[in-house]
């Protein structure tokens, strides 16, 4: 195969997002716009990847340093259209002499498989394939005029565009593939003579055929290259993902209540045969073994939920929670890096914090893991069939032996041993009468 | 009235579904398919019903056989065509002779209004209903051939169609009546002379038209009959059964901020002039009356909320919590089997479970009923008026007795009486400076 | 700029929302209709308003006087239709030479916006301007039946309409402006001479034409007049809202993961660059910054989020709370009247009522502020980089120190110094082998 390269264009100053975060960095599914078109070049086959950043975000150039290292980025300034952007990547693809494909980081939707048909057409003998969608409402999409073979001849801006042109549905998605070689030697001789004084990508098309060569066409759905400009953009753009998303899952055997209440991330692992509840947000890195139950209003990130486990409702799963098979865990529990055994419940009220739970443990409502002292973090281990009283505090590092009990209540500072009873509490004192005085002095004093 | 039976198709595999749980006994409204089914015929008035069962799912059979007894389960085996599923309930209802009607088991929102023009029919003097639909898109449903009297000729298979035939827009819900005699022998006369070699239901119309019957169509509206097969077929299902109940509750007063996000239970009761927040979950067995209000985020199963009441954000009502007048259930709340008397309060992070609150009484925050000792539950009684204070944990079985009071933090293990105070505390001890040592020793062996 | 007055119409009975609520007290955006019907017309300039009420439903009046005084209020008794209704306001606007706007009380999607066109009507010479919108499907709506100059010669009923009538899509919203003393004038001379023996407003028109005036049609879209009859329509007019108000945030620069599960309040304010996740309801009140960030099941009311700030997930703020720059507020945590300090922290199942927590602050899972004692509240200050441990009962008033650390369990109800360590705690105790004697015990019972 060819030797691929991407050139993705994350220069844009996204002014109306109007927000600190840069627009390429805002996400859907979980992951940031970046991301997803860095992902869906890798998964078509490209190695090297360069993504030209402007010099207004330099939180975008940091973000490609730290995922691809120094190379992939390019530096675009100053800025003076798109067709000088991709030419930013000139020199750090210098020396690569296979396909280019050239994409847009705010294109969320974008996968491999919708790049496909750009390579194909390579390999069939174009020399530059342009990447079109056909628009429900062209609007003021670029036209994209072929003639009677559909080879392209021109892209046409909407306001330059004929009535008859204006009928065109045909439309320009921004993106492109040709050789590496010709395709920087043709940016390079894109002119700006226009009223913006701009170098514009889609003037490649006319470069390439005033050269002979064959300008191609291939076709992404308009969906594929969608893209995202402003906050409803972005919020768009999740919500196709998510109903795409949603219906991968049930396709492979997921139950789910009500899909459209349920927000999944970018990597959300759920197998068939498992059972989803209305109201769930997954957060990234979760996995969910077939026949778990998560049920309503519950939060997971990080977490691995095992067959037969039920979780929720308002179970809040973070990242390092490990729920065993066939384990309960209830309303208003959190669980954070630790590993719940087989069988285990941890049903109410209840913050697990670093450690680990044995199989068949129980762990009465209002338990909290003390796993924090202000400056360090420890542990708390809970063996086999152990019974946490109610509202007991386990103050890390501490462990309750296999078959212990701990007493409702209870502050345990020290290891309690299997099959023991550990116990922190005063003696009960009652003082007779003294709530009725209370009261009586209370409305005393209110009459007053 | 002609005595009714019906029999319902459940022998599919549903291997669409692609779940361990039998297609059938997915829900929809929290109720399971089959019995929604059955729901309906009996509606209908049919006294006796018989569920045709495949042998690949044992779950389907043992789930009618509780609900109806051995004798409402006729097994199919092996699977020859939807006829020869039929046939299969011949012997279940040998000496019946009154009108069957024969249903799917997999449309969940069929009722027993939909199933009426059959009998309708059947009393007009057709021998032979057969229940269609007018499908927006007819695509691969069967095409009913009418004649200009409205009598059935055939149903056509859509593969079968000629392109006349395919405008036609009438098509086959799976489901018909008549008399049970005539039934089975027109389906003992239909063959399996096709490319499948099945005997299928919709030949049972040339049999009963050689026979010289009249055959005739009653209408049902597509949503009523539509099918789920799949995943996405059952969550839309539950879509179009939950939007119509929540409009059938708005058109009886009840006030829904946000309808769209209440999630119903097909028993669920809630009285007009009721109000619902956004972002609710009623699980089956719930009763709400008028002037209670059910705040956002919260989560109901087996419960009475009465007027006046004001329960949630987030509250969970487990079975067997009777919300009295008045009373308010607040935020990370979960009552579970104990009925709270009018005018109490438990606002706060608190777990009420198994036993009982006396009007006007004041659980304070954090308090746990300590009802499980690891083998049996036990009861906590709390008095009219009595005030449990913050971080409570009350020890079952233990009563508080009518306007006492319980000291924050106490873990209550013995009876209180009426008006006392009951404290279970240690003196407040305190180490002058010894936050600023561990502090200054935490950072020094961190420098280090 | 002529004086201007408001007649709003808020006498009908809304039998069709069955509920103890009369219907214009009913809530679009947490506000009632009425209260958006007054907001409405004072921000299109009206300094007086009159709403006319019904005998049956005292709230709706008694609601009106708190907020505009007892001149404000209009009743007409017998109900006699609604021209009618509008003359019951004369009385009240004896003296008043401006311009008079009359609107519903239950068209809650109406702003000031929607109103101007009528004023302009006015002072381009109309004497009388009723206000139309073009309606989707007409249905049964009034058809308003202009002349080629477009002035409107009369109204018809649906009912009565013709049918080259009944294709006008110009229909009647039910508002209108004039004149004071001639609006009154007119609606003096409108008869009843019809059906129901009603005096309907529709019949103006005629009766300003009879007297040569200029009668002129002012436009608003369906939506702004779109009337809420009963439950869904309600519920219907507030997704109107809030997908118009999740709009103009987006707008705005807030990022929404998924707007349509964000409930919003009238006097929600977030600025640009705040971040929400799904499932969010903002009650009344809510002020959040740029940079807070808002996790998923979180419910505010009358709480400021300030810059940096992040809360939730399941986090819940009430009236009160002041969450500082960079605090955290975590799950199943609520905190009212209480102002947290910059970086400080509450992260698991606490419950913060009244008081403060200094800078940097780390609040422990579990934490209650007991600040009831059944009859007063009282206040727990939680100094600067104070260390509550976890499951802390802190007895308000009652204040930790700046750098003070609190044990774990412990019932605070002393004041503790700065830099302290303050501890409540029995000493633990270990019973050997008593939790397998129990078990032993309990195994035996069940057996028998």
């Amino acid at each position: 195969m060819t030797a691929r390269a991407a050139v993705i264009m994350a220069a844009g100053q996204g002014t109306r997002m109007k927000s600190p975060t840069p627009k390429v960095l805002h996400r859907v599914g979980g992951r940031t716009m970046l991301d997803r078109a860095i992902d869906a070049v890798q998964a078509a086959g490209c190695e090297r990847v360069v993504v030209v950043c402007g010099t207004h975000s330099p939180a975008v150039a940091e973000h490609v340093r730290r995922r691809l290292g120094d190379d992939a980025v390019a530096i675009q300034n100053p800025p003076l259209g798109t067709a000088h952007a991709v030419l930013a990547a000139r020199e750090a693809l210098a020396g690569f002499d296979g396909e280019v494909l050239v994409t847009n980081a705010d294109c969320p939707l974008l996968t491999a498989d919708d790049l496909a048909p750009i390579f194909e057409r390579l390999a069939a003998g174009d020399d530059l394939v342009m990447l079109a969608f056909e628009a429900a409402d062209p609007a003021l999409y670029g036209r994209m005029i072929q003639d009677a073979d559909g080879r392209l001849l021109r892209i046409v801006e909407a306001r330059d565009a004929s009535p008859e042109e204006k009928t065109v549905k045909v439309c320009y998605s921004g993106m492109l593939g040709a050789a590496a070689g010709p395709l920087f030697d043709w940016l390079a001789k894109v002119d700006n003579d226009n009223v913006k004084s701009e170098y514009y990508i889609t003037s490649i098309v006319g470069v390439a055929n005033a050269a002979g060569k064959r300008v191609g066409v291939a076709f992404a759905s308009e969906t594929a290259v969608m893209g995202a400009d402003d906050q409803a953009g972005v919020a768009r753009a999740e919500r196709f993902w998510q109903d795409r998303t949603r219906a991968a899952l049930m396709a492979g055997g997921v139950s789910m209540v009500a899909p459209e209440t349920v927000f999944l991330s970018w990597d959300t692992k759920i197998a068939g045969g498992a059972v989803l509840e209305p109201n769930i947000v997954f957060g990234p890195g979760v996995q969910v073994e077939s026949g778990a139950v998560i049920r309503a209003f519950s939060h997971l990130e990080g977490a691995v939920v095992r067959g037969g486990a039920i979780v929720g409702p308002y179970a809040r799963l973070r990242p390092g929670a490990d729920i065993g098979e066939d384990a309960h865990i209830g309303n208003f529990v959190e669980v954070k890096n630790v590993t719940v055994g087989k069988g285990a419940k941890a049903n109410h009220l209840a913050y697990l914090g670093d450690g680990s739970v044995g199989a068949k443990a129980n762990i009465g409502a209002g338990t909290i893991f003390c796993n924090y002292d202000g400056f360090d973090k420890a542990k708390t281990h809970v063996g086999e069939g152990a019974f946490v009283g109610s509202n007991s505090s386990l103050v890390a590092p501490v462990s309750i032996g296999a078959g212990a009990y701990t007493g409702s209540g209870s502050v345990i500072t020290q290891d309690v041993a299997p099959d023991a009873l550990a116990l922190e509490r005063a003696p009960q004192v009652e003082k007779e009468g003294w709530a009725a005085r209370f009261r009586a002095a209370k409305l005393a004093r209110k009459q007053k």
